[in-house]
């Protein structure tokens, strides 16, 4: 312990872990310890960059709060959040995928009913959403508690917007008894992740765009079934092979038929122009 | 890019910096990605740990500030820092090497003259430390700049102290003409590293203590010489075969003698108990 060199303090940082109490989290740690170490020598990390990496770090952290998470949007945007997301979320085909929670979920979102508009005045286009909660053999999910969040038409969601506390564009309802749901909000557009903060200058330094594709999101929960979250891409995004966070799937992508004024699916007269999504979701057995 | 999976993300992130302009970042990145993406794989780490290594790093995040660097107590505890100083000098034989930089080091410490007391009023047994700055090739090294900096009789660093703003147990002299200095500070004891925030709690979990063995940090510099940072260790502390961020090396333990009441090496007329302690430093040229 007293004469350790760069070969020999990996062995060492774990030999001091024997006597743990929680097996997972000595496995855990074993293997970051092992990959961490492992990447400092293979790039011969310098005493500067390994400086840089502390001060990095430290900015994602100051600029972190309740209501921006940048350690959310680095493992985002390094792909760890989809990697994570894709192991935890191995389902037999004709399942609906799921794809990464993002940093702008919030608790506490409004109750609505089939039918309701859930925009509650966010900025954007009318868009009718309806669709079915199906299980993997094609029965009816009544009952589904679907909660769905959205950017506005200037790309922000409802906490993004300073000084706000209302919820928009964001809600919780439940499908029928034959598994259909419907819904009013507004069309999605394609944003940028925040990229004022630290990731924004790593994106940056490394060539890359900060934009998502339009999508709204979906978590969708009943007993009996895995929980989903999920998204629904807007067909003809200009990004939707250069996400951001990497959550594209081909079998997330929807059409998003846009329509003029006239009669709404629900009924509704419009006087201005609207958009319609039809998504069907198939949730997964709990085991 | 739409149908990326488990095996496949880690390539597509990697493919998204192929226009990176800085090729070094590059390489980092890639290392980065390869490793964290590797980890996630082989632990099959799962969503609520990624959540729980998402709450892990905010806190660390949190509690960092101008006076506490949680990041570098992580990477510290970790042995990540002493792997990088170690890459980082490798030197010849019969330098002195190098340990680690730790948390507790502050610009502006104040200027000092050889045989000054530099403890400005820390508590502690009053201690002489004296010694050679020299060259790989035995020659003295004079006006070298040395910067020390030590914990109090109570464990801690003048910047643990709440509310105080005076640099104690820390400054910077430089070598006579033969390469030797001399000055009074204080014993150091050993001391825990903080451990009130999420490391801690780490560390309590993977069943760590959180001492470090008493010792001195010293930073060299001279022109024409590599900059050594480095630590001298107290001969019989009882943490030496433990220290919380892997620090020790036995070239870097020294005898710090006790004495009772009389006469210092400096000719100071001590009324109480005093130690002394005389270490010499081996600088590497630079090239």
């Amino acid at each position: 312990m007293r004469n350790l060199d760069e070969n020999t303090i990996t062995e060492a940082v774990l030999a001091r872990h024997a006597h743990a109490g929680d097996e997972r989290l000595k496995t855990v740690v074993t293997s970051l310890v092992r990959h961490l170490h492992a990447f400092a020598r293979e790039v011969n990390l310098s005493e500067n960059e390994w400086e840089q990496g502390i001060r990095f770090l430290t900015d994602v952290g100051h600029i972190t709060d309740d209501k921006r998470q940048e350690f959310i949007l680095l493992s985002d945007t390094l792909g760890l959040s989809m990697l994570v997301t894709a192991m935890a979320n191995r389902k037999p085909p004709g399942c609906t995928e799921a794809t990464v929670f993002g940093p702008f979920f919030v608790e506490g979102a409004p109750a609505y009913r089939n039918g309701d508009d859930v925009s509650n005045g966010a900025r954007g286009e009318p868009c009718f959403v309806s669709g079915t909660v199906k299980g993997a053999d094609g029965e009816a999910v009544a009952n589904a508690r679907i909660e769905v969040w959205q950017a506005d038409a200037d790309g922000f969601y409802d906490v993004q917007h300073a000084g706000n506390d209302t919820h928009r564009a964001r809600g919780v309802l439940h499908s029928l008894a034959d598994g259909r749901y419907h819904f009013r909000s507004i069309v999605a557009e394609p944003y940028p992740i925040p990229h004022d903060g630290p990731v924004g200058r790593m994106l940056a330094a490394l060539g890359r765009h900060p934009w998502r594709p339009a999508h709204l999101h979906f978590m969708i929960t009943a007993p009996g079934y895995e929980r989903l979250v999920t998204h629904v891409f807007r067909e003809g995004d200009q990004y939707l092979d250069s996400d951001a966070v990497f959550g594209v799937r081909s079998s997330l992508v929807a059409q998003w038929k846009h329509h003029e004024a006239g009669t709404a699916p629900d009924g509704t007269s419009m006087t201005t122009p609207f958009s319609t999504l039809e998504f069907d979701f198939v949730l997964n057995r709990s085991t």
